[in-house]
């Protein structure tokens, strides 16, 4: 008998990290592997006061079923933010909420890849990307980014040798690594890109929480035509609302509807309500630095203890903002082995292997910082620090 | 060029609802075209302090990312709800909660389907289930349903040509004609699909607004490792907290559970605390009676209207329980040629053409009866009267 799945369906990596984060399940390991906001940081009193008002003005239109698009206002509130944050001028209707930035790229694949079409992806790159593309059997095309970006020689290649239909791009303090795209590397990846087909994914939950250095220009500004750009309340707000949303031309825009349609008809209204009223009532950019502030200092506290605790020939990255970091082991060490020391030390992160394709052994590991404090960081740097001598030793 | 879309996209339905409701906001227009609970039933004050507890007991946590099952007392009382109400015997392991139960039809056919599996549906049939299975490319393959239930005759012929892959099913005052499958037809029908690798999706919002009669065997007791349950808290408690879930065997879990993360991470965590806190606080049972003595008075009011102002060669079903009920004509008229002259005379509602596959007219139409209230049904079906009489002239 055959199977009595789809094929796509068997193509889907599973979250590895699903399977760490339930072995740092015990209190007693300090964990790093997350990639959760902090939550001592959640407006709680606001949004209930936002709910409350939500309840008592508006309460049956809040509860009822709504359009597709999204909330009218909220969607407004976003175009101004793009407006008067980052200098983009994108309309309220080409905007779509979604449920998180997750949401974005299930509707995005779905409304545009066939099975086999190629994709770029970064490597290492987003475990939730390659997750949602797999789902519509693309063939991914890694492209190593580092510092700088995206490493242009290898992006020209896949370009001219695949004319893929889609790139997929974290430019702002990059999951898992941390990085940024510098302004140079923006313009030459734009410049490759600029009289192709291959439209360009944007996803920037991170970028308002920049710690240091200057904003960098957006690609929708640099391609506004063949990019399509992702943003979230999950980072900045609240992530259990689950509120994101896709900002794209319009011709693209309809599809996603369509799609967005068939796959659960809108996004929670309610939530959608109380997100606007709560926007209405606060200062999000006083919000949004309380948290910059949060994990700037616990960012610096874990480069300082890393730098006191790993040896001289580990590196690691150093964020200009978002919530990780990216350690980078001897070559020829194994960043699994090593988690099975630091388990035993009671510290955990994320081995490399799943931010890139097919990759059983790296040497490289994701480092959370965003919901751990000062005093936890040092901790369990230290601990880590003795597991990786233990495994330089081996 | 080729088109920058997946075929899929292009595959699926316009939402023909969707215009149509466009047409009807005219606030002088009655609408029987909707498909929308009715908000005067909403309980908003229960929400509201259901929220705010959510708040003030478990703001943090309930604020946070989560699992991608749901809840887990959520599940629970969904579990015990089906032991209570149905005799049915499922554990929370098996319940995932979705966005509504149309993120169950998404869920489902991207676990399930193949471009180009069978699948059997209803005829007239939903179109929130037409489309959402419309992405996944399949076949569809439209059996006949009428006041007993599905024809058998015509099942049996399609599951032995075809060897569908699932068959789509709501038993209970479907969408959209009202009509209930009687238990005979039940044990005929499963009878039919034992033996058979044919999965079943019994879709079953409207289950519990039941008017009139006993409540029927579920499929899922008739033909347990083949049945896949699918239920909403739209219909019985809030629309907009985007609220359902899938009930399926171990095995089919797991892998929704896969597509489940690939596509939003999880449903919102924060929507599920504040509806398990509303459960636990309020007897569900007492606020569905009220519903359905409010939809029951509702449509006995647009029956009492229909035999008194529709010709006597007009039919309609009788519906148990629900939202709809549905009108066919004579023999060779349209009902898109009716909506053009009820539109004239300020009453609006569904033609039966998009609940079948591929047909542009049809002599049927959907009527809604949820969210009218009796004098505005006895005024609307007058008006459609009228134009239906019209139509008959030409």
């Amino acid at each position: 008998m055959n199977s009595i799945f789809s094929d796509r369906i068997s193509d889907v990596p599973r979250s590895f990290i699903r399977e760490i984060l339930k072995v740092a399940i015990d209190s007693s390991v300090i964990s790093f592997a997350g990639g959760l906001p902090n939550r001592e940081l959640f407006p709680v009193r606001e949004l209930r006061s936002a709910a409350d008002k939500v309840f008592e003005a508006e309460g049956k239109e809040a509860l009822q079923y709504s359009n597709s698009e999204g909330l009218e206002g909220l969607r407004q509130y976003i175009s101004a933010w793009y407006s008067r944050k980052r200098s983009l001028s994108i309309a309220p209707d080409n905007i779509l909420i979604t449920n998180g930035s997750q949401q974005g790229l299930d509707l995005l694949a779905k409304t545009l890849l066939n099975d086999g079409d190629d994709v770029i992806i970064e490597e290492p790159g987003y475990l939730g990307a390659i997750q949602a593309f797999s789902v519509y059997r693309s063939v991914f095309n890694p492209v190593p980014v580092s510092d700088e970006g995206m490493d242009v020689e290898s992006l020209k290649k896949v370009v001219s040798a695949r004319s893929p239909k889609l790139m997929y791009a974290v430019p702002n303090f990059q999951n898992p690594s941390g990085i940024s795209y510098c302004d140079e590397n923006r313009y030459a990846v734009s410049k490759l890109l600029a009289d192709t087909n291959t439209l360009l994914i944007e996803d920037d939950p991170y970028g308002d929480l920049r710690f240091t250095g200057e904003p960098k220009q957006s690609f929708k500004a640099l391609l506004p035509e063949q990019t399509i750009l992702l943003g979230s309340f999950s980072k900045t707000v609240v992530p259990s609302f689950r509120l994101g949303w896709i900002a794209a031309p319009g011709h693209i825009m309809e599809k996603l509807v369509i799609a967005k349609q068939a796959s659960d008809l809108h996004t929670s209204s309610f939530v959608q309500h109380v997100m606007y009223r709560y926007l209405l009532d606060n200062d999000l950019d006083q919000h949004i630095m309380k948290i910059v502030t949060a994990y700037r200092n616990q960012c610096l506290a874990m480069i300082r203890s890393i730098d006191r605790h790993f040896p001289p020939e580990v590196t690691c990255t150093r964020p200009e903002g978002g919530m990780f970091l990216w350690v980078t082991l001897p070559a020829g060490t194994s960043s699994m082995t090593l988690f099975d020391l630091a388990i035993k030390d009671k510290v955990a992160f994320v081995p490399g292997n799943p931010f890139y394709i097919n990759r059983e052994h790296t040497n490289t590991l994701r480092l959370n910082f965003s919901c751990v404090d000062e005093q936890t960081i040092a901790d369990g740097i230290s601990r880590l620090g003795k597991a990786i001598r233990q495994l330089l030793k081996q």
